[in-house]
């Protein structure tokens, strides 16, 4: 397919690389001068969301928050002021379905198809194409662009006909990934306070009931101090905790976890660690 | 071995009989007087605690609290009244650092051998020899009594030399499960509220960056509403959060995720649900 990329930070460039590796032609724009692209990655960069909408069939949205999608999408020089009707705009950010929808509904307004796609599973596995996807949108809308999205991901859930089914399913992702994450920090910070040996701990208790991925995975770097590695960052669980406490607060949902998780988060933003990786909010802990 | 045994509940009992049918001679008590024992399973049933720890050379405690294990221990026809020196009381019940440490002082004054051994798996594994079982003791006192921990675990982690570093290690387990526990029952409740099949949802995020043992184990019988089906009951973490949350007031750990869902825990006993699986902790959240 002939797609056009915007976002390339730490999930949207290797997403676009995966892309164009495996078959599309991938015409890619960020804000950040400073991407660039080797010749084998193939992937061309424009310099504007409209100049990379012009004659393509998809284009993929995979910034970092809401007010950029909007921005890129309606903005000046935006996708939607070049987009020809009949493209499909494929929404991979986590935006929260609030957002979704009302960018759904300007994507609508000009032609375009709306496909409500946020996708889950680290940076790690959107350079191999083994993304979980949770799509939102109309059997039609998902046809016409499931060669791309296989591309991306090696799980693609439909969870529902409607636009913001998708964004939906990755709230109550992010609600698990987000409590799993803060809880991984405050039961290692227990461990040290108690005398115990943190790695040990790791190592035996992610074997056993007490597991989850993040506390197999984030832990790893906790114990080892490795925050400089940003698999994702914390300001990422800032924002998605607040879409999940904001979504939660609109259907009277009770979400105490998530709403610690966030103070734990916003805490670490606070003390200068949001563009360090999630796994640095132990450090939060570790100050209380 | 000749073994003593105190406490036949849920974990008690399974794990009585596993050390029964791989050879050792287990004697038996429960307060409960409904509690029997078929032929096969080779358990007998004695009067009192101290009968049970006449002419053993282990006598393993696995009652549901503190002072559960205070009682049969030290009071009137306890343990501690009729044990011989040099016989090991191996602690298997979840009851904290702090009550460990008293507990292990009076076995040590009458001349037997504390072994501090918190377990963790559930009932099913109890069953099977097949819990992970967490040691603090001196490495003579583990030696001693390793055929019969060996019949009840098939992961043994000597956590310290220290009594007390088992019980450590568990509430580090502790707060993880519970809080798993938790969040499964909000992420759940959040999906319901989004409109979002709640199946599907267990489904999908079990398999990705979201997933717990918890959330995948507990959450598939808060979808299916199996709560009479009591594999651990939720009184069980309404006494574990309080033994976490004590222990890291007195170390000044912060553990808000741990005392949210320790509120989640006693909402759902003070509802009638202590008796009930703990996964029918979904039913707070439903009602808030």
């Amino acid at each position: 397919m002939r797609v056009g990329w915007i976002g390339l930070g730490a999930m949207g460039r290797p997403m676009a690389v995966r892309a164009a590796t495996q078959g599309h032609t991938v015409r890619a724009f960020d804000v950040d001068p400073r991407v660039t692209f080797t010749a084998a990655e193939n992937v061309a960069l424009l310099g504007s969301p409209a100049a990379v909408a012009v004659d393509t069939e998809a284009v993929v949205v995979m910034v970092a928050t809401p007010a950029q999608a909007e921005s890129v999408l309606l903005g000046e020089g935006g996708v939607l002021a070049a987009v020809a009707p009949g493209t499909a705009v494929v929404i991979t950010a986590t935006v929260g379905p609030e957002a979704l929808l009302s960018l759904a509904a300007a994507i609508s307004r000009v032609g375009a198809v709306a496909v409500d796609a946020p996708v889950s599973g680290g940076t790690a596995r959107a350079a191999t194409g083994d993304l979980l996807m949770m799509v939102g949108a109309d059997p039609e809308a998902v046809a016409g662009v499931r060669p791309l999205l296989m591309a991306l991901a090696s799980s693609l859930v439909v969870v529902g006909p409607r636009v913001g089914d998708g964004q939906r399913m990755k709230l109550v992702n992010q609600l698990l990934a987000g409590v799993h994450i803060a809880a991984a920090a405050e039961a290692l910070v227990l461990a040290e306070r108690l005398g115990l040996d943190p790695g040990q701990c790791h190592d035996v208790l992610g074997r056993g009931a007490a597991t989850s991925f993040m506390f197999v995975d984030r832990g790893a770097r906790m114990v080892s101090g490795a925050f400089d590695d940003v698999r994702s960052a914390l300001d990422i669980f800032v924002k998605d905790m607040g879409l999940v406490a904001d979504e939660a607060a609109a259907l009277g949902a009770p979400v105490p976890l998530a709403e610690a998780a966030r103070r734990q988060f916003r805490a670490g933003a606070d003390a200068g660690l949001g563009r360090r990786d999630d796994s640095s909010v132990i450090e939060v802990y570790r100050a209380g």
